[in-house]
């Protein structure tokens, strides 16, 4: 089934320890879409401005991500500029332009209202709720929020989680909007708010996810060459609910195949800039991953005898 | 099969925001052992002061742990006392008063000496090379340090990794002792210097097991009430190399187990002050934590139809 994403379609200049880039396609919409069209097509809406390169993102056309929703605006396109030390867990913004995104008012296509699986990614929840109005009944509403809107728009956030199925947020924004230091007592007090299924990103250190009855975990994977973490949290989301929407089922089995698929999909992600890399992998790159995701955590239980 | 630990016999003073304890058993020595007695018969090798309520020890003399090498010297106890905040993930330590444990000098009993598995707590790595001076040919050496050895006693650290088979050692002093902030890069440093595996423990966030061909990961258990975070590296190891040691074995699936009997030994220390939980539970309940450990992580993998 489809999947539809309403986020931003930003430029990205990032600095690592390993090299530098400028104006490379970035930001939430984009990463998702690059991620979850691995599983199924993708319906992308979002803005660009008047001087965005919007033949680049042919190449996610090419993928089976219909950009039809991608509104192009008078003024400049939303630019994030930042840098990674050496140890790469965070990144530093060095500048934020908004641009067109500071006025973006998702506009979703006629064509698009009927989409089954929606994503919102990061944007005001105002506008998330927004675009609650303009689709017709999903069958699965994720979304993704981050610190700022927690602490501006508190009581919006609230509103939008009872119209959510599956939270995605980080631990520290888990701990900001819910005042629970641990993540366990976090995640219930969200699902006790509306999504059935709270999926919990801390980055290198993995990921859960909770249910009503179950905890899921799964590591990011060990890469010995992290180039650019940038982007990984929507390649993980894209990893996620695209594998979602691709069975259509909503199990506890697949929901756990989708996280592991999601931190696949998040340690694509950061092996090159921007989505070069999930561009470039195909079907077997993702089954080879997620063996080694299932050999990185197997064990046989078996109790040894007693003393 | 036997394990002798050789690591510091302590009194806690410890502070988290559910409660306080002033004079509780603690050190490292005296964590491992109440922890690795649930697996198999101990040696303890430490030092108290004259203060020292030995009697209290009992508790694990009658868990099978020999008591026989720790030294009663003239002087105060080890003590620390530390706090943890809300967060519960680093220890603040307000005070630390070495007294006998700074002129200890480790004497393995004549009877100790040809234990099979010996594990050397966090201590001078002189001490620790002096330790396997006096031990007769052990099967596994497993040892443990930190940043302050890392720093003062490089050298011997070195000279110690040559004879060491497993190394234990937190995140940071991996990156510390290696100068790689990638962990992949970390292990691999130090299994080109002596261990043939390495365990990398990131508290909250689980812990790695590396060995020349393959990566091991276990979760930290999402338990909902983190009681105090202290010795549970310690309780890791008891239950990792205690394990071991029971069942005389070192391949894959038995180094896998280990790890994980080492989380959920862990995932007990932390749920009461001081040894009290690691000498409450029983076998029924590490099985049931076992149990739930291969439910966290268990995904079955099955990669779905190309889009």
């Amino acid at each position: 089934m489809t999947v539809l994403v309403v986020g931003s379609v930003a430029l990205d200049s990032v600095e690592t320890p390993f090299g530098k880039v400028e104006d490379a396609l970035g930001g939430a919409g984009t990463f998702f879409s690059a991620s979850a069209s691995h599983f199924t097509p993708v319906r992308l809406v979002g803005v660009v401005g008047s001087d965005y390169p919007v033949d680049r993102l042919q190449v996610l056309a090419e993928r089976g991500v219909d950009l039809a929703g991608v509104e192009r605006a008078e003024g400049e396109s939303f630019r994030w500029r930042g840098r990674y030390r050496h140890d790469l867990n965070t990144a530093e913004t060095l500048e934020t332009r908004l641009g067109v995104f500071s006025h973006f008012r998702p506009k979703i296509p006629a064509h698009f209202r009927q989409t089954p699986y929606v994503f919102l990614a990061n944007i005001d929840p105002r506008l998330q709720l927004d675009v609650l109005q303009q689709v017709e009944q999903p069958k699965l509403v994720a979304a993704d929020t981050m610190n700022f809107w927690i602490e501006s728009r508190r009581s919006d956030l609230l509103q939008l989680l009872k119209h959510v199925n599956i939270l995605l947020l980080n631990d520290a924004e888990a701990r900001q909007l819910t005042e629970h230091a641990n993540l366990v007592r976090a995640a219930r007090w969200i699902m006790e708010r509306g999504p059935q299924h709270v999926v919990i990103k801390k980055g290198e250190h993995g990921a859960f996810m909770f249910t009503p009855d179950s905890i899921f975990f799964a590591p990011a994977y060990p890469l010995e060459d992290v180039f650019d973490p940038t982007g990984a949290g929507d390649a993980f989301a894209g990893g996620f609910i695209g594998y979602l929407a691709k069975t259509g089922k909503l199990d506890d089995a697949h929901l756990r195949r989708a996280v592991v698929y999601g931190s696949t999909m998040g340690s694509f992600a950061v092996e090159r800039f921007s989505i070069d890399r999930l561009l470039e992998i195909e079907r077997r790159d993702i089954a080879r991953r997620l063996d080694a995701f299932g050999r990185l955590v197997a064990f046989e239980a078996e109790l040894p005898e007693p003393v």
